[in-house]
């Protein structure tokens, strides 16, 4: 090897088949990298499979991948790819120097002992979630605000028919105001959208953005996307107690798009005086004529940052003037729950961010966070085990 | 009235009630202005009753029109405001100096005596349907390449399950190319959003617009909205051959929007030689590698533009990825029409344009036009008879 970098072992534990032109491209740009690719069984995936079973928990995780990953492996790997497949604890992979998650949250790893127990440099594929998100975000605001279930059961009937008194009461989001809790990497490419749009953003962070500098995204961006200077939001809320949150909420919003890390410290943040302040939203100063008396909720993040029941009631009760969800709590979803009828409701099975591309943007991202180890640089996504993402 | 301006005569025909805070608005800023509002019968509006009956052709507006519009009216009035109630000739209306309709396009007239025989000034709203128009245009979009109709089956179900590889496959428009045949108001505007969603646009135009000032939009904009300076598309083609129109089909387009007027030059300007091109798009220069092989078309002017045949045929055969579509041809569209359920097809009943600032805006663009006039400059939207919009 004379003076060059240390023969590393990338172990790459995942459901997919191996997708060989990104496994080549990495063999090219590190040849000093070995790579062992494990697809997970197809019978295993609960995926595959019958999704009524959900998503694996991290124990069932656990589970299939001890039984799937020989024990060599974990022993001799140094970098680890995985969605969920971690080693038991540990000392079963006392090489491991760095895992890159093709998850955008740690939430469901909170509990495990290579959290807890080890300081293994963790990395999530936060970031590469903007364009699909926002997508969804952009098309299931626009779906209930323009009606389109009911077009598309008039499609259905083939009725030219419908109901104009409605649809001529519908409005666009020219002059809107559209709030973003958690302003990464998909509450921008959702603000940039939005503003496009004509809407107005108000951007709610845990800490104080009150400079240019600080209103930057550190972050994983994929290019050509998201509000890289933070030049998009009209008004800027910060801070991490109800006092904060609840001025951000009051700030006359007619939507409010959830995209903050489930922690201990957001579990159940918005409840029902949350909804209640949302829902008589005070017009802000610059706008006392605002008329906004509700506003339209959208949760792309975990369903646990909702009290769901107080959820529910808020919105059959119209305080909420409908809502966008892609996540529940517990998912899936039992077939009874009142959420899957809520009024003005839409509610997909956690989709958002499915699409081709995301595998692709996941390897990307550990291709430049591995350029950027190599050059002495700071990587993207690091997990701060204290701050619980 | 000394030096000032002349009286005049301002009659409004229209199926809503009048509202009060505009009539006012336009009062107090031209108090030489008497306004006469009448609102149409909602017995007689086609509209308040069954949408089976569909939109009334230019021959039922008339008779509507002038059966309720007292024979003095016509005679005093100065100005005209409607949607489509003409003097039935332009000798009914002798004083008539300007007429505005509340219409985009003005295709349905161009065989009214007011159109052929007159040469009263004609100014349309179009440029007040950007906002609504493109976020159709968006949402379909999504609701199509986001497999919503299945995931909203799937609400309705209460089955968290979903079809993991069908979504696993769907693409974002990250990258993507979407070309605006007819960039106009509403192509600008659906531009400016795909461009933050980070696609790529191609405009298509009658008149070359090589030139940068060529390329700013001279019409009437929503403040806030659009691609005033023409900055947006990275390529533009133009010409009113079929060659030219080729050239620009043939540039490597994943979606294709239609956004032009309907004349008897742009009447089933797309047949199957047409989606034929699109759905083998040839990749553009620089991007040889460009994989897409079928594009997505959108269509919110006019049923007339398609040759309709020929689009439901290229749609069942896969020569198309599918179709979002808010115009048929005719209108309404019958029953047992195949492009109801035509392959991958989004059809809704000429709705995208409606919502609550519709009114707002269309009287806007009015007073807008009024102060020009006082001022001497030129109008927005004046119909060029010849050219036919």
């Amino acid at each position: 090897m004379g003076g060059g970098p240390d023969k590393e072992h990338l172990l790459i534990v995942l459901w997919e088949p191996e997708p060989k032109h990104i496994t080549a491209e990495i063999k090219q740009r590190f040849p000093y990298i070995e790579i062992t690719y494990v697809q997970l069984s197809v019978s295993s995936n609960p995926w595959g499979g019958d999704m009524t079973k959900g998503v694996p928990t991290a124990a069932e995780r656990k589970r299939i991948a001890s039984r799937m990953v020989p024990v060599e492996l974990w022993k001799t790997a140094t970098i680890l790819i995985t969605l969920g497949s971690l080693p038991a604890k540990a000392e079963d992979a006392p090489n491991l120097k760095l895992i890159h998650l093709f998850s955008a949250g740690v939430d469901h790893y909170a509990n495990h002992p290579i959290f807890t127990d080890s300081d293994i440099t963790i990395t999530t594929s936060s970031g590469i979630h903007g364009p699909p998100i926002s997508e969804w975000i952009i098309m299931a605001t626009l779906v209930a605000s323009k009606h389109y279930n009911l077009l598309y059961e008039g499609q259905k009937a083939h009725q030219w028919k419908h109901d104009r008194p409605l649809l001529m009461g519908v409005t666009d989001w020219v002059g809107k105001t559209v709030g973003i809790a958690g302003y990464g990497s998909i509450g921008r490419q959702a603000a940039r959208v939005f503003h496009a749009m004509g809407a107005h953003v108000h951007a709610y962070t845990a800490g104080s953005r009150s400079t240019a500098e600080s209103r930057k995204d550190r972050g994983y961006i994929v290019p050509g996307t998201g509000d890289p200077d933070g030049t998009v939001p009209r008004a800027w809320y910060s801070g991490t107690t109800k006092a904060s949150l609840h001025t951000f909420l009051a700030s006359g919003l007619d939507a409010l798009i959830i995209a903050l890390p489930l922690t201990p410290a957001t579990r159940h943040l918005f409840s029902t005086e949350e909804f209640a302040i949302l829902g008589t939203s005070n017009p802000p100063a610059d706008q006392p004529n605002k008329k906004s008396k509700s506003a339209f909720l959208i949760n792309i993040a975990r369903g646990g940052l909702i009290d769901q029941p107080a959820l529910v009631k808020a919105l059959n009760d119209d305080v909420l003037v409908g809502a966008a969800l892609d996540v529940a709590d517990p998912e899936p979803l039992p077939e009874d729950d009142p959420l899957w009828s809520a009024k003005n409701t839409i509610l997909t099975p956690h989709v958002s961010a499915l699409g081709k591309e995301y595998g692709d943007r996941a390897y990307d991202l550990f291709i430049t966070n591995w350029e950027r180890r190599e050059r002495g640089e700071k990587m993207f996504n690091v997990v701060d085990r204290k701050r619980g993402y």
